[in-house]
């Protein structure tokens, strides 16, 4: 057990520390996956040193070698086991410990100039940053994955009676749906894009605990070496402030609420009631007791998992609420929030992913349906509008029609009625649902050349979105 | 590994599930702390299959000694090895699996007449009212230290000068303060208490999926061995109702915010501008940087985890929000979150508790500071109404002698001058703060005397609801 | 405008208040709704003052009647209007300038021995405990709505093919479904009940600004008139605590959270795919565009009722975190947060039981979807359970059987089929929906029996709960 | 009362509705505040009318002219009343209703091709641009101000004993505070710029109810008038999609937790014991019991104010969780909670910006108290460092000679201590804390030069984002 000594302080301290508070204060299990960021971040310290002529270059070979070699323990595991063999306060603690045992004399010049401060908000930067790549693309994967199934749909021309508040509203291609799904995917991945790009301006390495320091740290080099556009600009905002860290758990949360709303309807539409959907073998789950089981789990579950990440969200902030500018303990559990909720998050995008790729629809069930609830009264509406007749009032004579039908279907019958009831014996209204799809001449609506034009202008837009954080 | 196989249901599936989403379908990391309350509540299922006729006594006996046999393994950690090995969906799988490879035979029965659905409703009550009685000792621990350095602070006579907003407000004894620390850990132990009794009151066991069950379960005497009042009585909604697990949550969420209140206090009255109180060696810590530091962490580290705690309960309450009645797969977040929630909380007070053992208090500080900032300023105000002045002119006659004041004390001058101002050359203000205080005639009030009042009044209200709950 | 002159403050102020400071700091419209308990409270600090010889006979009468007076005006509204045409800072402050307009030099007395802080504490504690007795009330409302539902559902035998997942899982009765939707409302009204009961234990009148008061008030006196138990033990605690405030806020958010779970199944169940129910038109709404349009709105608003109600509450928590022990302007949030929480909260359920009046279930509907979706496949299991077949391979056998069967509903085919595939040609299961619903052996099963008990049961712990808090 | 007549649908209802839902249902209080935005985004339907032939030009005029009347009434208050008056389900009735009084025929026109989906989503975006910048400009407000502060402090050379922990840290400048303070409002200030350039994207104006429509819409025309970039793209995708405005509250929400991080400080820098700040007779308030109080209010507002916006947050984020794509009337809480949220939010800001002015810095106090706690201890180490010491032996050297000491600076007796233990008795250390701040090396550290290289460099970024917004 490597405790007391390992702490990276201590002359001033005459007592050990009360072993549960020890443990209640180690982060170890939360930030363990920023061991390989933080041996980035190490290595650009050592650079820093370097080049300022705080350290000389046999000592930074021997601390770069020693950086190298846990790196590799980080990859095969090694590094993991001996972490958690020990007791550390928390990843850069381990580090820090690991790489004295591996260079026990550079080891002891490692710390010069650097703060756990300015180390730990440089690590949690680099970490957003890749995040937010991953964040970008799995998103962007998503976003794909709807509209080549809004292709495939568009070639089938299948059908979708359209709802609002649940209620049949009007038809359109089912193709149309789809790229609205797709289309708050693109969002998320924009979102994802904006922190990727905040998380690269500005390195706080060099800032020391919140003054900067008095030893001639190159930053600048630092800065290079970690991708940033330059160094951090106020060393006590630069260790106190975590929006992008905060921004980044927003963009995860706001993903996974995206992803909970077609979620909701793919579970409905998978109800034998409505028939539209089937989860394959592969995706469903069963039950215990009853035989009969294929239930939907995967949408259920990101539906929760948009829940937690709401929840993880409204912590984290309320855990900087009210707190001074520099660096305090609470932020501790801030950055243990941030990649809590980051990793549930992708990993609920990504099995979001996963779970539509097993989802198939049915086109026939769906086409059947598509007139069902009178749907085409708003184009019997507009074509009355069409022929001069006052908005509300066209509204109104297509509603007592509805109201006076027997059917659950705007059909033949009931335009006779709105004929007669009108005078216009010659009106004209699109009954089948692909006439009325067909009928609609607006940008942006569910008729097919606009949907086609919609899905490569949002293939164009993934592929510049892409290639901007490739 | 045991993937397909273990899953509980099947039969009807063709393909095998995709690993991606078994994984994030898998609770088992969240469910582990449940495998001994899982082991309690399957031994009542076999006592009600037993008493029921489901099953013979051979049986019977059989699968009650290989849920022994799991106890002791859950106990040792043979089974937490054995159910990480495996990829189960749940702890509950898992202890399903074992029990079947410990009684093959016996082990395919355990299963009748009960799902997944009653058996984790009836295994988390069991966890919820473990839990309730663990947050009610470390609440009631909590408020009885703080009664205990009230008491000491009493002996004492140490003051403290008050404040509201953070301003000096008036004189009072520190041990008045130390009491309305206490008094938010008896409200937080009240309402543990309320949960662990309503986690008792009604046993899910025996309500099948959501229907009740066709086979003669004896779910009376289930109920019984664990310790319910009574069997739950609408099996649909025991199975969808997580409202006693969200009661837990909710209790232990304020409970940590209840400690985070004389944090914010502590860390400030610990700063050298203050400097009322200090934080022994065994619980401040240090920085990599600056040799000099001793950091409150333990009370920064409670302070954020009340807005983490916050977060849980937010995700938690959110996972329910509009979800239908019964089981569905969002409850298995739920879970998750209360479960996580609960122990993160527990751990926050276990760890307050541990700190304030560290805390000593600078009776001459405080004592020095006590008048600082006009503290009797509405001694005088009362002086002056007691001898007939109205209240608001009696304010304002004070104030004005404040503002004209050079000092930062109500002292000897200003009192000559609030006496020529209203011409009461015989005014009598308690000056000294021991003689401010000793002057508070209501009850309830910071006058010693009250103060040895409510300490022993809370003691014995403390007495009672830990007896109550014994 | 009563600006500057009716702050109750000011003596020791030589610069009058930024208007817009003033403006941002006033909670007047947020606090409205307490005035009259704000004037409860000051006649019990009348009350106070003349028992402990604070004041005159004369002045406490000159003081009840233009409490009495402002009471009149708070019924006709005319107070409402002088306070809006004032700048006051809240409430208190208003109702304190009124009286001194009515009663000059009377009204001067009133906050002798008196703080905002305790009054603000007192007052609202009176608005904690009468609307936890209207949610009380209300929840129960619902409840009795619900099981008058569930006795007419039961004495007409409308089935329903429960779901998990919202998979259809097994028949039962949709008085059943009923009955769980009231028992959530039961345990809300619980715990409405508990708060008013903790609204009443402690009254802060008299602690003064956190210290008590060396006035002699007759605090105990007070604490009667205005129904409370004792006087509060700790006045510092009793001008910080929040704790019941809170309470009352959790409870309702909780109420209106029970309330969207059934909103989101009646809201599905009233699409034509599913056509289990229907809305009157006195609760419908239309579309400015579609003129078929009924959509279920009050039970949409009632689920975005519920996620409002849920950040209100994250709010007022957050607003309490590490906010040290006594009074903080924050506080003043905190209460306006409680109070807008509550009453939107209090209309959501007015308008939950309102809307519910209107809902119809379509008997022939949910009984011919009864049987759909193999619902009757665990009592094929059960039967194969009672013949002895163990639970895991019953559940395969009968798993077997649906994967196999080209139907979506388990019928005479498919039980030909399960007995030849085991041998078993006299397995008898209930095909019928009610005839499984009759086979429910268990307490608290969907057995029509079972459910006529309950329905008594819930009744008469109504009863007791209503009397209770009478 | 206008109440049945101006529902704009109700053809196929045959009954009126119930008021207390009618009452539930409407939004006119919360949404009022988009008048203006409705009467604009009105007016460009008319023009999409208009030019795609759906009206002629003089009902085109007519309704025009109708608009800008409306518009004047909006401006006057008259239109508030007339709204008020009636029982409108929400502004856009209101409007509504009022432009078929005022232009009865062409008013009956107005609703051709537009449905209230996409009227509210555009309308909801033209008030989020509007917001967004107002929230760039007050975050750029704010930011100005404190570097305004931080050049008086820096030309004054006013110290700090910075904290890490509330624990004194190093010396810097206040204006390095201050500047820090300031980087956070510029953070802020992006983020609302980023809102106003997403929310003017996409016009759904156009869309319908949510399939587009048949008849001939300009689309372009109107996007044109609104200043959007282009059309939305897919009618489902604008009507159901609240991305923007959600955004908008996020931003909102993290600007005022950003105001409370300084408020924090700057209330307890107020309190007698630290007395680094002041604040203004005009920010300040007072008590009505204690006549010496002088209350940071302001500051407790701001900070409260963080935890409101984010419940308010988490309440409109939980609104849309597990919503379906479309519109559903969910949405129209949501839409509240924005507008709400953003608001208050807006307030909170301007206020903070007010109360700010009122601050003044007490030089002197601080300057006195920036060695305490042994704040160049820090230096002492470097300078170790910078003779060949390794990182962790300097520490533990300094923190040695710091436990050692009777005193609360580190001083000439502690140097004296240091450099006999080290034996380096020429070691020298900057003892005052300005000599400290001056010895800082690196970019982006206290020292004075790089402060004014970074006052300089954070006003040139927020000219170049307020003139990209202008």
């Amino acid at each position: 057990m490597h405790v007391v000594s390992d702490l990276q302080w201590g002359g001033r301290f005459a007592q050990p520390p009360d072993p549960q508070l020890i443990a209640f204060g180690s982060s170890l299990e939360d930030d363990l996956v920023l061991a390989p960021f933080d041996v980035r971040c190490s290595r650009a310290h050592v650079t820093a040193q370097l080049e300022g002529g705080v350290i000389e270059r046999p000592a930074a070979e021997a601390l770069q070698a020693a950086l190298d070699f846990v790196a590799d323990e980080i990859g095969s595991g090694a590094f993991e086991r001996f972490a958690r063999a020990g007791a550390f306060e928390d990843v850069h603690g381990a580090i820090d410990a690991r790489v004295r045992e591996l260079a026990p004399e550079a080891g002891e010049a490692l710390h010069a100039g650097r703060s756990r401060n300015d180390q730990v908000a440089t690590t949690l930067l680099l970490y957003v940053r890749d995040r937010a790549e991953s964040g970008l693309r799995v998103s962007s994967k998503i976003a794909r994955r709807f509209l080549d199934l809004a292709q495939t749909a568009l070639d089938d021309r299948t059908l979708l009676a359209a709802t609002t508040h649940w209620q049949p509203a009007q038809p359109v291609l089912l193709a149309f749906w789809l790229l609205a799904a797709s289309a708050g995917f693109e969002r998320a991945g924009r979102r994802f894009a904006g922190v990727a790009e905040d998380a690269l301006r500005f390195a706080p390495l060099g800032s020391g605990a919140l003054a900067g320091s008095s030893l001639p740290l190159e930053r600048d080099a630092a800065a290079r070496e970690l991708g940033f556009r330059e160094p951090s600009r106020n060393a006590l905002d630069a260790v106190g402030d975590r929006d992008v860290a905060l921004d980044l758990l927003h963009a995860a949360a706001r993903a996974v609420i995206t992803a909970s709303r077609p979620s909701e309807e793919l579970i409905v539409w998978m109800t034998p009631a409505f028939g539209y959907a089937k989860l394959g073998d592969a995706a469903a789950t069963g039950s215990s007791l009853m035989p009969q089981k294929r239930n939907p789990d995967p949408f259920e579950l990101v539906r929760a998992a948009a829940a937690s990440a709401l929840g993880t969200l409204t912590g984290a902030l309320a855990s900087v609420k009210g707190l001074g500018l520099s660096y305090h303990r609470d932020l501790q559990e801030t950055k243990a929030l941030v990649i809590g909720g980051t990793e549930r998050a992708l990993a609920a995008l990504g099995a979001f992913d996963a779970a539509l790729a097993h989802v198939t629809f049915d086109h026939d069930a769906m086409t059947a349906a598509a007139a069902r609830g009178f749907t085409v009264a708003t184009d019997a509406a507009d074509a009355l509008i069409a022929r001069g007749i006052p908005a509300r009032s066209a509204h109104r004579f297509v509603g007592e029609v509805v109201a006076a039908s027997g059917s659950q279907t705007f059909g033949q019958n009931e335009l006779e009625v709105l004929r007669a009831n009108t005078g216009l014996s010659d009106l004209k209204v699109p009954l089948d649902p692909l006439d009325s799809v067909a009928a609609k001449r607006t940008s942006g609506s569910t008729n097919p050349s606009q949907i086609a034009k919609a899905i490569a202008t949002a293939r164009s837009e993934l592929d510049a979105l892409e290639r901007r954080k490739g």
